[in-house]
């Protein structure tokens, strides 16, 4: 079967690999369509990062390792004991399960990029009819933005600022959205990402190189500051901004990977009693709650889908393209 | 009347000035005891640092002012249309009020180091018979550990770190024992300091200069790290161990206040999914609690108290000797 498959720096090889075969309590999956994202992205360019170059602790694989780890798909096969699903039924795969301690990456069990991918059957989740398998594979970007606003106090008023308008920012406008809040403010440098936050439902736009983001967000919050800022950037001045730009015990909620250490003083959240929440993925009901809200309308995330690419133009059409013309992209999804 | 006053930089006075006036909404009181702490000892040895250098913006008041802000004392006079208090009645008071935005400073409005001091009569808390006034003076710093108790997600099987055994790490010690929890655990250089934690209640005592803190604190908990890191230390070692202290989902309480910048990686959150708490001071429901828990016989403070000195000897006695024996002293108190 077809895989793409990953090296190591600037190498995927779409090459033939074995069928992988479907045991004890496992799935197998015919991916429909794959997303790329940042994760995905920073490997190529710059990794092996997250990829195993010694044998993973949990599946023993290094790489070369299969790539894509959002995505949807239709299943093959099952595993001799498992229930509750049927083969030829639509599923959305839940890359990651948290288990209270630390993440288990399913890279090491293979990857949406090929032809067929086993995973444990609770990795996966059944769509409603009306879910195309396109829109499900938005399901994992979106479960990370939903599963931020559900560590934050959201409330139906709650006024929201947004640092840094890529993907992650877009879930989170996404699951505002469809749990109701009061106003939207994302700060973002790409003219492109700004159209898309707008178009997505974003009150208000700044751009941190001409906006002076804390003082305009104070303007727009009558003086008081934001209930909530949702940091997706990971840079130490959007910190400083966002511990500037909550209320009196207001909550800056991180999304973001840092990359290095940073200068900050604690005093900045210390004269507002602020709150600083750290999340990291998702937990299982977060891609529930997402199903949910795509199946009843709630959340319409179709027009994330920048471009389909095929699995033979991967590296063409999808790494190189995103790299050159990143900002004018929100998902790239490959067809497999 | 005699006043302890601060002119700036090691300039402390004892003096003759005029006594205030008691207008509308004040009540005139006679301060008994006054502790000294740590934010005073910093403005003698270093400041002015918070004492206002330029008309403050609600008292109008500049140095010298008044030192003293935790005290107990006696009613002496009632505003024309103050209700609910009497002469002669024993209070405590609460010198900041936290007012949603900001805090107002007592030092303002004068300070409890004087043979009369005006304050706003909502900051006056009337004490029950039988918490005699020196202990009074104590409810201002225990209420500041109650309020980063109250801020922090305690539930009565809570493993908690204490990182600083001074004063406000004993404060918070006292407030846990109040409330109930699991196992509390102190990190505190001093060996002096040391001693009166476990007099007040932790159950086991580290030295971050011989103990690897995060490995007995992980110890400690059977692998998992406790549930909240109360920081009263302040530094960027400490925040880190904090971090690292904290189990899954696991809460850093902020009481310190912070001198400067300091390196931080948020990644130290990020991959438990913890929190930050910050905490400024209380708020008066904190002073009720404290005086309920002294008055029940829940928290019994009256060992934290080291020294009672008289306001003339207030420089020799007090503050040099703080200076000189810091670490012999949990509370100094001035009797008026």
């Amino acid at each position: 079967m077809r895989a793409a498959r990953f090296y190591g720096k600037e190498d995927i090889r779409v090459e033939q690999i074995e069928e992988p075969e479907c045991k004890q309590g496992q799935i197998k999956i015919k991916p429909a369509f794959v997303g790329i994202c940042g994760t995905d992205l920073h490997e190529y360019i710059g990794g092996p990062n997250f990829a195993p170059l010694t044998p993973h602790p949990v599946t023993k694989e290094t790489i070369p390792i299969t790539f894509g780890h959002e995505f949807s798909g239709t299943i093959l096969a099952l595993g001799p004991d498992v229930k509750n699903f049927k083969v030829g039924q639509n599923v959305s795969i839940q890359p990651t399960i948290y288990d209270g301690t630390c993440y288990a990456w399913l890279s090491g069990w293979g990857g949406g990029l090929s032809d067929a991918v086993v995973v444990p059957a609770n990795y996966a989740l059944p769509l409603p009819d009306n879910i195309p398998l396109d829109i499900a594979a938005l399901v994992e970007p979106l479960a990370v933005g939903w599963h931020a606003v559900s560590r934050s106090p959201l409330k139906s008023d709650s006024d929201v600022l947004i640092l840094g308008g890529g993907p992650i920012g877009i879930a989170v406008i996404h699951a505002l959205k469809a749990r109701g809040c009061g106003k939207i403010i994302v700060s973002e440098i790409s003219g492109s990402r700004q159209k898309f936050c707008k178009h997505f439902g974003a009150d208000i736009v700044l751009d941190p190189r001409h906006d002076d983001v804390v003082a305009k967000v104070t303007e727009e919050t009558g003086g008081n500051g934001v209930d909530i800022v949702f940091d997706c950037a990971g840079i130490a001045a959007g910190l400083k901004a966002a511990c500037q730009s909550i209320k009196a015990r207001g909550t800056v909620v991180n999304v973001a990977i840092w990359e290095k250490e940073i200068l900050f003083q604690p005093n900045e959240l210390v004269w507002k009693e602020g709150h600083y929440v750290a999340c990291l993925g998702y937990v299982q009901q977060d891609f529930k709650d997402v199903i949910q809200a795509i199946a009843s309308g709630a959340m319409k995330p179709g027009d994330m889908i920048t471009s389909k690419v095929q699995l033979e133009n991967v590296v063409e059409d999808g790494f190189k393209e995103l790299i050159q013309n990143k900002e004018k992209h929100v998902k790239i999804l490959v067809q497999i």
